[in-house]
C-alpha cells in the first residue's frame, strides 16, 4: 500500500537517469519514495492519501506512465507530469494539433486512415516523406518513404499491425535538416539546458546512434519551446526541434518522460538536481 | 479537403443515431458537413481553415474519434466532445480519478499491472470482481471472476491480447445491482433524458441484450452527472450510473460519443434535437 | 451432425470457384455434400462415419482448410488434398525443402531468425531480394527490399507483427522474370491446363492484377510440376513456376487450394469439370 | 555457415536437456555439431551439404524448431523428429485425428471455429469441458470452462487473441483423472521410461507444479504409446496419457520435442545417454 510522502519517483526500470535523480534527491536532504509500478497495484479506494505529494513519473513504459500517472492523481498526488500532458505529449497528432492551434511551427503533418488517404497526403508533401504512428518513443516505426513501392511496403505490413497502428497513420514532411536536429529541456517553464543530436542517418535519435553536442539555445528558440511546454501543460520534457533551410525551427515532437544521460555526458549540465530542485520548490510552495 | 462550414458531423458508419442528427439539423435549417473521416486525410496544413466551425463528434471506432477530433482541433474547429474529453471518457482509469479526486462517488477500481497484482486487488475486494480493459465500449472484455482459476483463465488470455490490454489491468468490486442500472443523457451541463437498463445479466448493456426503460433522474443523480460530465469537460455525454444498495449511485462510465437509438424509442425523448440545437446555439453565440 | 455421403465439398466462401464445381458435379449427375465449414463444429467422436467419402477442400482461409482437413480425415474421409499436402504447399519454407531434396530447380532461398540474420543473406543473394512469410497467398507481405535502408524498414514492421511472421523470415533472391510467370494446374498427376501472368510488377499475381493469357506447357515443364505435385502429396494444385533467364524453370510456390477464375477464363479449359471427373473416380475406384 | 557433420543439435536456448544431451554424446565419443539456430540464417543454395547427417531438434520454440528442421532436412540431413512428425505433433487436432484413424483411444475431441459452436460442443461433452489452442506447450491457455458464463468469457477473450487462435478452437471432454496423469518417453519405436504427474490440479503437467513420479508401463500402455510414435512417424517423444476411470488408456498429447529434467531426476534413467546412442545407431546404419 502506498502511504502518504512528500516526494516521491514512480518508475518500472531503474536507469542511469533515475539512480541520478534519486542521488540529487538525496544530496539535497530529500530521501524520495520510491514507487515501482509494476509491483503493486495502485487501489483507489482511500481519498486523499497523496495529497500534499508531489511524484515524478519516470516509468519507461508509456503505458505504465500514463496509467500509474492517472491512478495517483487521483489519490491526490501531484505528478509531473501530470496525466493530461502526458496524454498530450504521447499522441504525437495531438500534441501537433495543440501547437498548431497555438501558432506555434511544426512541420506538414496528416492523419490518414487508409493506404489511399497516406498516397493522397505523400501526393500533396511530395517523396520523400515520413509515416509514423500516433505513439511511441525511440523512433519506433518511423518509416521514411522514398517512392510510392516503398509506401505500399510499409502500408502493407502497418495493416497487419496488432492495435490502432493498424488504421491510423501520421503523415509527416520530410525536413531537410542540416545533419543534426536539437533537443531542448524545460523544468518548470525555464530552458536548462540542450543539445545537438548528430548523424548521418535521417533519424538523428542518440538512442539510435545519433552523438549528443552541447547546443546553444537563442532567444527565438527559447521562446518557443517554453510556449510548446506551455500549451501542453508540461513540467519536465524534451522538445525535439528541426531546423528547416527556409523556415527556421520546427517543433517536432515533446517527450513528457525523457531520458537525458547523453544530454548530461556530453553538456555536463546537472539537470537530475534541477529537476529535483524543481520538484521540491513545488511541495514548499 | 475540407472547406470551412458552421456545423458538422464527423463519422465513420451512419447508424440511426447519425440519420436522425441529420434529421434533426435540416428540421432546424442547418445542412451539416459530413465528414466521412476514414476516407479522407486531414491535413494540418491550413491554419484555421475551420475555426468558427462547431463539429458533432459521431465516431464508432475510438481511434477514429479521437485522432480524427485532434485534427479537427488543429484547423480551428471546436469540436463536440473536445479531444480532452474524449481522452479522459475513453480511458476509465483516468475516468475514475478524475471523479475520485472531485469527491464524485465511484466503485472501487484499482489498476494492476501484472496477475499477482490482480490477485492482491481481489483479495481486497472480494470475489466475484470485474477485470476490464482501461478502454474500450459494449462491455468488451469486460469479466467477472468469480473465483482464483476464474481469474486465473482470465488472466492467462489477457496476457496473450495485443497492446496495452497484455498489461493494464482495471479492477472493479463487483456492485450488486437491483437487475438494473442508469444511463442518464448530459447536454450542455443539462440532464436531458435517463433509461434504466434491465437485465438479468450482469452486464446489463443494452447492446448486449439489456431492455431499455424509462427512468427518472431525482435531484441528487442530476446534480452527480452534472458535475460529472463538468470535471470531464464533456458537453454531450451518456453516464452509466450503478445503484448501489447501501452507497447509492456511483458512477461508472461516461461515454463520449453515445448511441441512443434504444432511449429514444423508450422514452420519446427528441435526443437528436436537442444536441442539434445544442450545437446551433454554440455556433451562434 | 455430418453424415456419411460419397461426395463432399468444404467450403467457407462460396466464390465463382465453388459454384463452378458444384455446377460440374452435378452436369455429373453427383449431388455434392456441402460441408460450410464456419458454422458447424466437426466432433471426432464417431468413428469412420466418413469412410468410403471423397471431400474436396475449398476453404478460402488456410486455417479453416487446414483445421477441417484435418478433422474430416479423422472421422475417416479422403480429402482432396490431404492435410498433410497443405501443410507442406501452405508452409514455403517445407515446399522448398522438400522440392530441394528432390532435385527440382527452385529460386534460392533462405531461412534467418534476426534482421541481422537476413541482412547476411541478402549480402549473399544480392539486392534487391525478396522478404517473405512462411505461409499466406495472394502475396500477402512479399516484400521487394531494394537497399539497406528498405530492408530495416521491412524488418523493423515485421518485428511488431503478432505471431510467427515477427520472428521467422524467408528470404528468396529475386528472379528477373521476362514480365511474367506460369501457374500451372495438376489435377490427379495430370498437366491440365496452365495461364501465364502477365504484368509489369514484379509481384505478377492475377489476385494484384496481373493479366491471365493462355500458355503452353512444354515436356520439360510437364514433368516438373508432375513431379512436384507427387513430391508434396498433392492431387489438385495450381504451380507457381518461374522462368530464369539463365536457369530456365523454377518452382516458387504450390497452392493448395487454388483460385482458377481468371484461368479458366483466358483458356476455356473446363477445369471444374475436370476436378470433379477426378473426386468421382476416386469413389468409384 | 554449416558444414557436412556426422551428428548435431539444433537448439535456441541450452537447458539442462541440452547440456546432458551434449555430455551423453561426448562421453559416447561423439561431439556434436552445435547449431544455435536463431542466430544463423539456413541458406538453401548448397545441395545435399548435410547428406548423411542427423541432427537431433531440440528447439524449445516450436516456430524455430519447425522452421529449422525443414531448412535442415532441405540441406539433406535427418532430423529427429522429421519435420514431419514435428508438423503431426505440434498440431493438436492432427494428432487427434490421425490417433483416431489408427484405433488408437483418445478423449473426445471437436473443432469449432466460433463460439456457438463451441456451445454446442460442449452441450454434447458436459460442463466442465476444456478448450485449447490447436498448438502449445506447458498447458499454454488450456481453459476449463465449468458453465456457460465461464465458457463465453473464455471464447470473447480467444476473439481478440492474435492469429489462428482467434478463430480455431479445440474442445475437449475433460478427463476425471486419478490426481495424475502419465508421460510416456519413446525412443526409436521402444519405451523407456515414464512418469507419473501428480497434481491436485487439474492440469498436472510439471512445468505447472506437478511432480514426477516414476510409472510402470504394462502391456497394454507400452503398445498403445509405440503405436502412437509410429503413426506419427516420430522417433523421440514424450507422450501424455490419461487414464479414464472406464475406458483406461487415453493418449492426450505427443511433445515431440520433449523436456525430461524432472523424468531424469524421479526415475533415474539415462534417457540423455539413450536418445544420444540411438542417433549415433542412425549413423552409423
Amino acid at each position: 500500500m502506498l502511504i502518504a510522502s512528500t516526494i516521491g519517483i514512480a518508475y518500472d526500470v531503474l536507469r542511469w537517469e533515475e539512480r541520478a535523480l534519486i542521488s540529487a534527491f538525496k544530496s539535497l536532504g530529500v530521501n524520495p519514495l520510491l514507487i515501482h509500478v509494476k509491483s503493486e497495484p495502485i487501489i483507489l479506494t482511500t481519498n486523499n492519501v497523496l495529497e500534499g505529494s508531489v511524484i515524478l513519473q519516470r516509468c519507461m513504459s508509456n503505458y505504465l506512465a500514463r496509467a500509474s500517472t492517472e491512478a495517483l492523481e487521483g489519490l491526490g498526488a501531484r505528478v509531473i507530469n501530470s496525466a493530461e500532458a502526458i496524454a498530450k505529449c504521447s499522441d504525437k497528432l495531438w500534441t501537433a494539433s495543440i501547437l498548431m492551434r497555438h501558432g506555434i511551427p511544426i512541420p506538414k503533418v496528416a492523419v490518414a486512415f487508409s493506404t489511399e488517404g497516406v498516397i493522397k497526403v505523400v501526393n500533396e508533401f511530395g517523396y520523400p516523406s515520413v509515416i509514423k504512428p500516433i505513439s511511441g518513443s525511440w523512433g519506433r516505426l518511423v518509416s521514411l518513404v522514398r517512392d510510392e513501392e516503398e509506401l505500399r511496403t510499409v502500408m502493407e505490413h502497418r495493416s497487419y499491425l496488432p492495435g490502432q497502428n493498424s488504421k491510423v497513420h501520421l503523415v509527416q514532411e520530410f525536413i531537410r535538416k542540416p545533419g543534426r536536429d536539437l533537443r531542448v529541456f524545460v523544468v518548470g517553464g525555464e530552458v536548462v539546458t540542450a543539445i545537438y543530436r548528430v548523424s548521418n542517418h535521417w533519424i538523428t535519435n542518440t538512442a539510435r546512434g545519433g552523438k549528443a553536442v552541447p547546443a546553444k539555445v537563442d532567444d527565438e528558440l527559447k521562446e518557443l519551446v517554453i510556449k510548446t511546454a506551455e500549451v501542453l501543460g508540461a513540467e519536465f520534457v524534451g522538445i525535439d526541434v528541426f531546423e528547416d533551410p527556409s523556415r527556421g525551427y520546427l517543433i517536432d515532437e515533446v517527450n513528457p518522460v525523457p531520458e537525458f544521460k547523453r544530454t548530461v555526458a556530453a553538456t555536463g549540465y546537472d539537470l537530475p538536481r534541477k529537476v529535483a530542485e524543481y520538484l521540491i520548490s513545488l511541495v514548499r510552495r
